[in-house]
């Protein structure tokens, strides 16, 4: 399911340095608008920084002013649906959601769209102050993609991704940030420094840990206490018998 | 099960104007206090407004001084429990949470009790600073009455939930704002004209994105990320198999 | 499966006046850390609470300069897993999800861990500004104890819950405000006269009604629209039935 060639594969930007991946959406002279064969890269990107052991955690940013402005839409006239279902479902995009790493995204620009999807699949964001963030589905005829709908509800409640959704406006960083959208927000010149030391901290926790915690909070949003109390037990004593807990005791001082 | 007569019909006031379907609380006199036939009339309102294609958005609100103080107690002296109980079940009264349109709360005064509930069933709430909101439940003996207590923990969090449920204790609009109960605060003399924006904002986006959206929150709310990622897809499709995304295309580029 | 004599039993201790029971975290030279018995302890405190006629709302809190800085890991040396695991089976940690009555936690300083745990267990928290929240997990290998992910995440939403677990960075109470961990956030020196105000006020509300929806938040957090609504019903006409709507109608007009 190759498809290069049909766009420079530099689309998708990979590197790593010290124990941090970053996966770049690099179209900047289109915001980075997902063209469709962008998505298999990125996929791609992501499955190889989960399966390398020098990766602890992953950043996910844009080249340029902006961080992802969505599906590309001029390319969508040459596209065939029963293509684009086909290649959904053999490679699920959710995998950002699957992997075992912490994923960070750094939203240095405009997000709108898949692009907001992308961006929300991300465990924590970090936002610039002037990066507008848009749903944008409705108004161009759509529906929430890509967990949009759940992912939305879950970071900010039900009033505000029904605001954001059915009006479809607009927002700034500081407006995303103050509606639990992002974590944490960054001036322009200091985001990447922010992100970076961000990422650390969290490179320095156990992997074990991350990897755990990441899957408890997908799998305890949208079940009940009881279900997640129980499966709770097993996981406590999983770790617990990896014998971690005793070899990190004289770290618990500094806690 | 008409019950013309008890009351005078204009209890709920309806109208049409840009697309904009306003219904109105009215019992001034009573702070819109619902007797307990205002509710059938209220269902009806909703289904008017749902079916008539002249309408693209609904907006609820209260006369005077008050948007609704919850149910009028001082008729529940006459009131026959079974027949509250078959008319609940005949006519279910979260019709707010079944329509097709987006629905705007223009919360301009005292909400409580059930009065809390209808606006909450709403999809975005607009509040006056000094609007006075509160479950009241609590106070009375009574308990979380017409899904108050699923609408409360989706929008605000299980712990502002249980604050204002337990307490029962009464609010004022911009802590409402603040906790997320209402999406925007407006002043007193501009909250219909604000109102009224943002409506024709909605009104101007696609009717079948709107439906669907408030479908997907509704659902993704309370179930997990892998349901609402599967239900998601066919929700996807059939959105750009109905072909609007192509029609839209132009639009896109305001993004 | 009584453990006195290996810590004085006043790890926990215990008072009732004027119907509020307050159940102290007593170890103020280890910041109050859970020794393995204290949870038995704690967890029989609550019961108690519970059982007794003349306690209506419960208050946890800490002895001295914390709240419950989690596990004593210095004990852990001599633990056996399997025997953790047996007692936690036998006597379910999540008694305060489960007693009838609100339970206020009043975080007067550092909370950690499966502190923190027992701190989110609790209806309503009240913090002082400079306590010092953070999960800890993941800096230990372990993973979110008794119930912490479904806990925060419900609390804060996904976003914020995955910063605080992966990072296990430390915050601020009033950043745990912010955030909507803590719902009040009082001086020290006003915190207990703060706690008990709010704690009367919810006394003076009805019994039926405060056992109810609490279980009816815990329930809803975690279900669909649809399964919250129905259950609903049989709820409400149980209380109208219990007959106390009646005879508190004459409090109405305050509401």
């Amino acid at each position: 399911m190759s498809h290069d060639g049909e766009l420079p594969a530099e689309t998708i930007r990979y590197g790593v340095e010290d124990e941090i991946a970053t996966i770049t959406f690099n179209r900047p002279e289109r915001l980075n608008a997902f063209a469709d064969d962008m998505a298999s890269r990125y996929l791609g990107a992501l499955r190889r920084a989960d399966d390398d052991p020098a990766v602890r955690v992953i950043v996910i940013t844009g080249a340029g002013r902006g961080f992802c402005a969505g599906a590309d839409f001029t390319r969508l006239e040459t596209l065939d649906l029963d293509e684009v279902r086909r290649r959904a479902l053999a490679e699920p995009r959710d995998v950002a959601m699957r992997v075992n790493k912490p994923v960070i995204a750094a939203v240095n620009g405009a997000v709108a769209g898949i692009g907001l999807a992308h961006a929300l699949m991300a465990d924590v964001r970090f936002t610039v102050p002037d990066a507008k963030w848009t749903t944008a589905f409705a108004k161009i005829g759509l529906v929430a993609e890509l967990g949009t709908a759940w992912l939305l509800t879950q970071l900010v409640g039900t009033g505000r991704a029904l605001d954001l959704l059915l009006s479809a406006r607009a927002i700034t960083g500081t407006e995303a940030y103050e509606y639990g959208l992002a974590q944490f927000v960054s001036e322009p010149d200091s985001l990447a420094t922010d992100v970076r030391a961000y990422a650390r901290a969290l490179a320095a926790n156990d992997v074990h840990s991350l990897a755990e915690l990441r899957r408890q909070v997908r799998l305890d949003a949208g079940r009940s206490f009881e279900q997640a109390w129980h499966d709770g037990y097993d996981r406590v004593f999983a770790a617990l018998e990896r014998g971690r807990f005793r070899d990190a005791r004289t770290r618990v001082r500094d806690v």
